[in-house]
């Protein structure tokens, strides 16, 4: 199903000193399934996040929050699936605390320096109790080189875990990279949120991280799109163990900053696109880049406007190159004075209209030829400025309503 | 296929004194089909109009725009189906001023006295010649009584016509109502465009007319969504015949202006509940309502959010009363501030959402009882004002995707 997506590779999947992690069955929803994960950190690792931005944000949303905002060191995360704790009032945050508080006792913590993330059904409460009962066995199997193992326990519907690594040098030390994500959107009738992990060891000021998380989420989690559905448990957390040789990075813009963020950036992308690439429903990878706009901020609101589009998605779906649609979406995108006769729009190599209109040279032939690939660039020209960006997403297909209307089960 | 939706009531489409209407087939982009539609007006009628937001909206459209501002008195409306003429440039605008010299030149007025639509495939050109060979054969068709012709010669996929009619009594004064329309959002791969045609004879202000024709269309046709794609050609058009016998309503204050409006938007609002009804695979009519806003902007914010989110219309396809994707949408919709304990949420009387959280007696099978009839109403309490308002949309079904991924043939 997923387009042009591999499992990973266990390979590139580089244990991160200072950082274990452990999974079991704790028959949350479902038996027989991996569906509760601890990632553990050493003293001295620095933890950042971003959250979602819905303000029905789900109760451990809540809870991260205010964790962080304590200042006290971060030294667990604990990750469930099969249920969102999220519309569930004051009494899901009483028990996602309660799994906070019994992690913590097992590990002889302040329940302040666990951060909890769930995903699944919203609206029913958390078995908390059957977290505190499995987590025992979850502490037992944390190793550094579970990676694999953790990407897969935190999937819900996605068809394949998602985890990727880098290696880098930072003054001539290793640095390492790896990151686990899952799905885009909200995904499964029950099932919500985007969750995504990214870990180095390399040595990162505290006070740098939280402004590195969110440049990293500016340009890769927060840069796709499935259905427009924010979820309400979506969560990214950047970790840093702080255990590579190297001195600390305590500035985005030196060399070594540079350096790592453009490593980070890069993992966090390929678990980005991951996420689109097995999307529900998803056949077509879909790029849309827009170009001379006025600022950052309009170029993304239009390619918000056509990535959205479900005339636009079941276009491609249907390798149809039925490209007013585009059009249309570039115009009701919220640009009061946008001029349509400034408008070109090429899809991948083909120029398909110049100034607003048909472009002399179309041919629905070159059209259909490029609507046919599982890779595609949509390449819009407002010809106003010099600012530009991008979205990755992809098509509207009747897998996507199937799956979106099946009764839960 | 259509939700709750007949054909029109033949005896309920008042001829309207001083209006005629003439259809015929020219082939525009089928053989055997009306396809082009003229509404000719007596001398001292009034017209005014509301089209797209869209910024790449049509030549039509543009042509509406400034024909209107010139003030001459609008004489004819001149309509095809089968090509949208948008996307089509300064040749497009070209070829639809030539159809409005076309019609002016056999009526004896001016070009500018002529308000062309069109609806259909985007980015192609207008086969002009075709609409102006028809013109004679439509000015022959030119009947008082040819409302429901109309209808159906406005139709693209709209699976039954739409027409509406109302009489009242102005001051003693009998007056009548007609209006006809078409299908909603962007209805086929190459078809765009809703089109509402709202006429009277009452005797109304003509420097009335505008703000009249503003706030029906606030009331009926901007308040509907199917898939959220603003059409490029989306126009509504209100015509006063002024042959009624009471004296010229010069205000909406007044007893007789109020009488009147109330009756409009009547008509209004079933011509734009019936192009959701007949939305493109719709199996259910919703009603989105959300009250207690700080404003009915905010209102129409939450109701837009919940009626746009793909997993919330393929919930109600399924009937599935998977609640949490619609306390989500309202969570992504954009108030900054919105506390989430704050929130009610009803499923026509089922109380579903207390302060945030799911209400204690809320039971599945009732969500579920609910989310089986064909007309559901949604009603958020948003617990921070006095505003409300309310949007009509559908669900989204298999037969949209199958609708907009075949390919245009």
């Amino acid at each position: 199903m997923a387009v042009n997506l591999s499992a990973p590779n266990p390979a590139e999947l580089y244990p991160i000193a200072g950082l274990r992690l452990g999974v079991t069955e704790a028959g949350i929803k479902k038996a027989d399934r991996k569906d509760l994960t601890v990632i553990l950190f050493d003293l001295g690792t620095s933890v950042a996040g971003v959250f979602t931005q819905n303000r029905f944000c789900a109760a451990p949303v809540q809870l991260c929050r205010e964790h962080l905002a304590t200042g006290d060191g971060i030294r667990a995360l604990l990750i469930n699936t099969g249920n969102a704790n999220a519309g569930t009032g004051e009494e899901g945050r009483q028990r996602a605390l309660s799994t906070c508080q019994a992690l913590a006792g097992r590990l002889g913590i302040s329940a302040r320096q666990v951060l909890p993330f769930s995903t699944g059904v919203i609206m029913e409460p958390l078995p908390s109790e059957r977290i505190v009962a499995a987590l025992d066995a979850a502490l037992a199997d944390a190793r550094e080189d579970h990676w694999l193992r953790a990407a897969e326990a935190i999937m819900t519907t996605d068809t394949l875990p998602k985890a990727f690594g880098a290696q880098i040098s930072i003054n001539s030390a290793p640095v390492s990279i790896t990151g686990i994500a899952k799905g885009a959107g909200m995904i499964h009738p029950n099932m919500a949120t985007m969750l995504g992990f990214l870990a180095t060891d390399a040595c990162v000021s505290p006070a740098l991280l939280p402004q590195l998380a969110r440049q990293l989420a500016e340009g890769s989690f927060n840069r796709i799109t499935v259905d427009g559905d924010t979820s309400t448990n979506d969560s990214f957390m950047l970790v840093a163990t702080n255990k590579a040789a190297h001195p600390t990075i305590d500035s985005l813009d030196s060399v070594e900053g540079k350096a790592l963020k453009t490593a980070l950036l890069g993992v966090a992308q390929k678990l980005a696109q991951a996420i689109v690439r097995d999307a529900e429903g998803a056949t077509k990878f879909i790029t849309v880049r827009v170009e001379g706009g006025n600022s950052q901020a309009e170029c993304l609101q239009v390619a918000y406007a056509i990535s959205h589009s479900p005339l636009v998605k079941t276009a491609f779906f249907a390798s149809d190159p039925n490209l007013g649609r585009i059009l249309a979406a570039v115009g009701y995108a919220g640009i009061s004075d946008l001029d349509q006769t400034g408008i070109d729009l090429y899809l991948d190599d083909v120029h398909v209209v110049t100034r607003g209109g048909r472009h002399p040279d179309y041919r629905e032939e070159d059209g259909q030829r490029v609507m046919q690939r599982s890779e595609i660039t949509v390449r819009v020209l407002l010809g106003r400025g010099a600012a530009f960006d991008a979205v990755w997403t992809c098509d509207l297909s009747h897998d996507y309503v199937s799956i979106n209307a099946d009764y839960r089960s």
